[in-house]
């Protein structure tokens, strides 16, 4: 028997959903921006949005933003969404009456890469979300790292260099400030003041540089927009290694928009990364691009629902 | 029905072994140098040993250092003591007719603590041994964190400062290098050459400077030794802050010798782990020192054995 089900990915921009398959292919769809005060009404109309749209449905899924509770479906800390009701599991149940799952969002990537995606099937799992900040989920013996608070997995606040810039949780040098978009953007705008012939300077056209401006003067060999993309890489590869030494995973798997810097990041990520990984642990693993891309999170959740069904 | 079992910890100095009851106490105890080349007939001679004192014993478990492949039980790196018999598990089974677990040495110590010592029962959990080295099992969801080949769970190879001093396995400014024994002794050889006046000397008698001389130093009050201890302290909170983040753990287990070292040490770690770590994650979460110290890896090498009892 074919199941479907409803995937949600509920991020800081744009709540988004989809009716997913037990192969993972994503038919319907739905989306609305994510209302920045009502991010639980906002899940719940994206999903009887899609409930009209077929019948048949079996369960839901959501990855959604923030510390979530496991299995109970509740948020304990929410930084980027406000939930306007936390019990968001709960909530959902009582109004679809349909087996509702809820994870953190990075979880949920993670989960979908795993079931349909780069790493189908292997049990020790990293993935990385690069984007103005580096979200993560981390699969250790074929089981998401949750955590006690639901805070498991969260690479993009380890440390990689204490004396480095100070960071919005409240730390220095986590890797989020080392080696995300917004990392790339900041370096690229003190660069150009050493260098104010950079192109990147003419692809920013008076706007604030972004991690977009920087990727596109270095497709145009911009020795300075490269110089950025490797220093951040360098950066991302250190913090690989410490995942490497946290989970000894078969596969690291990298997400997100800034992943499309292409080569001198991620070029200069990997060869970080080997040089600093003991040749006993990086024989047998891979570092491999998101298959999913940005349907990781929906089909995710939605692999998250199609378990609960297996489970009950 | 009350079973015994024998548990054995294979370390670079000592294999150890006891015959562990279903309650975790040790009953009879046997042990042997090391032998740098012969470690697994170290091990058959140490179980074969024990044996002899008891019968009635239901399985054998074994912590030994290195990379260790399971549930095969083979060793796939170690740097410390060199196996004779890589294939330590099958080796075993030969001799004792018996079913045998085999395990990392720290993933051993962990599952020893949770299952009869400071954190027993809790889901989330991370052990650090803090010697010349430190070493780390970790256990999310209830489950140690073996990693794709062993090598899971390395908290002492994760780097917190790129620009610290080199690390014997090839890296800079491991947490290892930054808060171990040996960190503690580097950093003492600097201080005291610019207070000469120290009675770190006067306790290490123009003998090479351990950890050990500076914690007594820093007993009776010598500012440079406290100083000394801080700064490791320091370097260790910042590595705890790292495994919160990744772990989310219920509690923190520190063991091993330096954590007798004391206050100006255990004191900054906890200090600098609680202005790191987000009130979200540290509400609920213990930072805790061993319950069952020198005794933790043969204990939980018996609790591995227990529970290969209970599945079968």
């Amino acid at each position: 028997v074919t199941k479907r089900v409803i995937g949600i990915d509920v991020g800081g921009t744009t709540t988004k959903g989809g009716i997913v398959s037990s192969t993972g292919e994503i038919h319907d769809r739905a989306e609305i921006p994510t209302d920045q005060s009502a991010g639980t009404k906002g899940i719940i109309h994206v999903v009887e949005e899609l409930l009209a749209k077929a019948d048949s449905i079996s369960a839901v899924g959501v990855g959604a933003a923030g510390f979530i509770d496991f299995p109970s479906g509740s948020v304990s800390f929410s930084p980027n969404v406000t939930y306007d009701d936390p019990h968001i599991r709960r909530a959902l149940e009582a109004r679809v009456d349909l087996p509702v799952v809820v994870d953190n969002d990075a979880n949920a990537a993670a989960w979908g890469e795993r079931a349909f995606g780069v790493v189908k099937g292997l049990q020790d799992v990293a993935l990385l979300t690069l984007g103005t900040g580096v979200g993560s989920g981390l699969i250790a013996g074929g089981r998401l790292i949750r955590g006690s608070s639901g805070a498991g997995g969260e690479i993009g606040h380890t440390v990689v260099d204490h004396h480095g810039p100070p960071c919005r949780c409240g730390l220095r040098g986590c890797l989020e400030q080392m080696a995300s978009g917004t990392a790339i953007a900041r370096l690229a705008s003190e660069a150009v003041e050493r260098d104010p012939d950079s192109s990147i300077l003419a692809f920013s056209q008076g706007e604030e540089i972004t991690a977009q401006h920087v990727a596109k003067a270095a497709r145009e060999m911009d020795e300075t927009a490269r110089r950025v993309l490797r220093s951040a890489g360098v950066w991302l590869g250190i913090g690989l290694s410490n995942v490497v030494n946290f989970l000894d995973p078969e596969a690291i798997v990298l997400g997100g928009q800034v992943v499309q810097a292409g080569e001198p990041y991620l070029g200069a990520a990997r060869d970080t990364l080997v040089a600093m990984t003991q040749a006993q642990k990086r024989r047998a693993m891979r570092l491999d691009v998101s298959a999913l891309g940005a349907d990781a999170g929906i089909i995710g959740a939605g692999a998250l629902a199609l378990d609960l069904l297996e489970e009950s």
